[in-house]
């Protein structure tokens, strides 16, 4: 994969035109004195009512391709409709509408997010962001505030299967992605039928170094770093790079009575060890790298017997390659340690390895002055989950907003984010769409 | 359950009629002066021919009740027969034999195991002390030596899948035992028909106490103590109570990525701290004790998701009852301080709870007494598997003699005895049984 890190560079904003407005209250003074403010009443309440699709006991389950994302797609069309925005469908089935800017000569600033969901997940996670963008063009709209850029809001198909229409966006969708089996049991490849693509035209959609000016996203944490600090707005540093190893641990299994304790070569307790040995480590210095255990079968598996293998993933993320490549030779010496010590054997394997996708530093800039003119408390921070801007990210300069989920929950039903943290969002969003629109060719 | 730890008293060996030889080498001097001796090569050869029947891919498939499980028995009653033995099935369709003494008052002794397997299990546990126990009973007659006691052979139906015809046969079976599923797929209720039992009259099988001198059971060790140690015998100071915990431990899942280091409520992380602790527990003192985690289940087992919900067994094991009093109580404290610690919630529930079974500990001493004097090396250990013999000490003085399992593999394939040791334990058996004819009452 190609991924830039864009280096920061200073905007030259003297150099750049003063925001435009239309019709008789246009500024000719100093730009932008007060903030923007979306209608935040409006968008929350098309959140509330679209809570009611694809929900069921066990939570929102809104999985793509399946009747409630056809349903929730039909919504957000009534959406893009009612604000006066004129929906097409890409060849990938990402929905898109294009707002024309001042200066014919510009690629357009993208906003948006997606609107599926993971299975029993919450209401937030997606809609947030896509909802968020649709209001952004029509308060833009309404207030009369003309761009120097198109503005195209996105809602990208698919993300929670593997960032789909966005990867399909920036042409890095592969065969195989095309037969990934989506949570609705329908394929990709199926999948972009069913919700109004064509697989056969998919090279179509794609979008190239130059085509994007910007892109920015507003989503919910899905963690719970803004809510302890209590900050309202998240300016998101980049992605952070994942990877992901499968460890098979192999021992000898026996009689759990028979054999005495020093005669043991117990995966299970290797594996305990490496467990707690990952975690220490990774808690061992400074920094939000993560590592997680999250998955892990025993064999045979059984009460009174001595477990002979055990595999067992790891999910470790940081937003500094570096710092990826230094735990992973650290994880790999532990396991060689821990098999020494316990008579097994550690076997690594990646499964996943993503680079980190890090936010263009003009667009963090903007996003924390919107913060700071609309008097909202915020950090700079890391994304720790996956998303759409991760693919644009290969193709044009990415930011990300981020608003706090309460209790850091996220992919559950008990998901949530308040309203006035949603508006909040949508306002900063507004706000770094405008002075973007400043600052990026 | 009602068990008895036989308190240990003086053997007044004096007081006992000497052994005696019928026909003209018939003693009249001391006490047995030599040992006796089985023929090795016809025990050996029968497990050699045995080693056909239920040999899959797998190992050893003579599951009870199974098509393998009956021809195994064929094959058994073939060994009675030829030895000169009236082959008779009790009511649980445990197979019996009985050798008159010279004392029509006293109660017989007992010796035997069992011939059924585990799933792809070996051709040792169980076959050994079967076969053992008619070569024994052959090689008196042969012999010509006529014990005080009635000497009853006899082969457990069903031992791998708990203890099932030992525990009919003291009267321990429970309606619920009947309607367990052995690995054949048959319920032990229809098993019993199988095999030419009658499951309607199981009570005629019961032995109540004083029907039974003693019980003497070889088998092998399934652990690799007696290999380490290089000791020929083992004499078996009572099989270990057991304590079988599930463990749910509730943590709170949630995103792998997003989710900082510090506000986790980890539920894999909980639980191998505490597969470490308990194993550091156990491993702190000396004895005997065993404490093994050998079945484990993550909710949601995802790569990345933080897991929610682990639910861990512990088996227990020692032949001292307050000693596993006392580690219970150490595991449950673990488990709160774990929980305190990582912000999880640990609850107990205890699935099994078997009391340690004491030899009698004259037993005990002819078995050390034949081995001494049979000049094969032997040590004092308990047994940390159960044996029908556990079942027996409900209503008898009993006892058992363990030879090596190579490697300490039991209940695999790989699963081997020697010929030779097989040949000392038989031995053993055959001496222990003549001197605990004069001992027992």
């Amino acid at each position: 994969m190609d991924r830039r890190h864009f280096v920061q560079q200073a905007a030259a904003l003297a150099a750049l035109p003063a925001l435009s407005r239309l019709g008789g209250a246009a500024h000719t003074g100093p730009v932008q004195t007060k903030p923007l403010a979306v209608n935040g009443t409006r968008l929350n309440g098309w959140l509330t009512e679209f809570d009611r699709i694809g929900r069921t006991a066990g939570g929102i389950n809104r999985v793509a391709y399946s009747e409630a994302d056809l349903a929730g797609r039909a919504f957000t069309r009534g959406l893009f409709e009612q604000s006066g925005l004129t929906l097409r469908l890409d060849t990938a089935g990402n929905m898109l509408a294009r707002v024309p800017g001042t200066d014919a000569r510009l690629a357009p600033i993208l906003i948006g997010s997606h609107i599926d969901s993971v299975t029993d997940g919450g209401n937030f996670d997606g809609p947030v962001g896509s909802f968020a963008a649709i209001e952004v063009a029509r308060s833009l709209a309404e207030q009369r505030v003309r761009l120097r850029h198109p503005l195209e809001v996105v809602v990208w198909q698919n993300e929670e299967g593997g960032t789909i229409g966005s990867k399909i966006a920036v042409g890095l969708l592969t065969p195989a992605d095309l037969d990934k089996v989506a949570r609705s049991g329908k394929t990709v490849r199926e999948g972009i039928g069913i919700i109004g693509g064509d697989v056969t035209r998919v090279g179509e959609a794609v979008r190239k170094k130059g085509d994007i000016a910007g892109y920015i996203e507003l989503h919910i944490e899905q963690g719970g770093l803004l809510e302890k600090a209590s900050r309202q707005i998240g300016v998101v540093e980049g992605i952070v790079g994942l990877r992901w190893f499968e460890i098979t641990i192999t021992g000898f299994s026996n009689h759990a009575g028979a054999t005495p304790m020093d005669q043991r070569q117990d995966a299970m307790l290797a594996a305990a060890r490496f467990t707690v040995a990952v975690n220490e480590a990774i808690r061992s210095e400074g920094g939000r790298q993560v590592a997680t255990v999250g998955r892990l079968n025993v064999t045979p598996n059984t009460t009174n017997v001595i477990p002979g293998q055990v595999v067992l993933t790891v999910d470790l993320r940081d937003l500094e390659q570096a710092k990826i490549d230094r735990f992973t030779a650290t994880f790999e010496r532990l396991g060689r340690e821990i098999g020494a010590a316990t008579g097994t054997k550690f076997s690594f394997t990646q499964m996943v390895n993503s680079t980190p996708a890090l936010s263009d530093p003009r667009i963090m800039d903007v996003v924390q002055g919107s913060a700071t003119a609309l008097g909202l408390s915020h950090q700079r921070m890391p994304s720790g989950a996956g998303h759409d801007a991760q693919e644009v990210a290969h193709v044009a300069p990415m930011g990300m907003i981020f608003i706090p989920s309460v209790g850091g929950i996220s992919h559950s039903p008990k998901e949530f984010s308040r309203a006035a943290d949603i508006t909040n969002g949508a306002n900063v969003l507004l706000n770094a769409v405008v002075a973007a629109d400043r600052v990026l060719p």
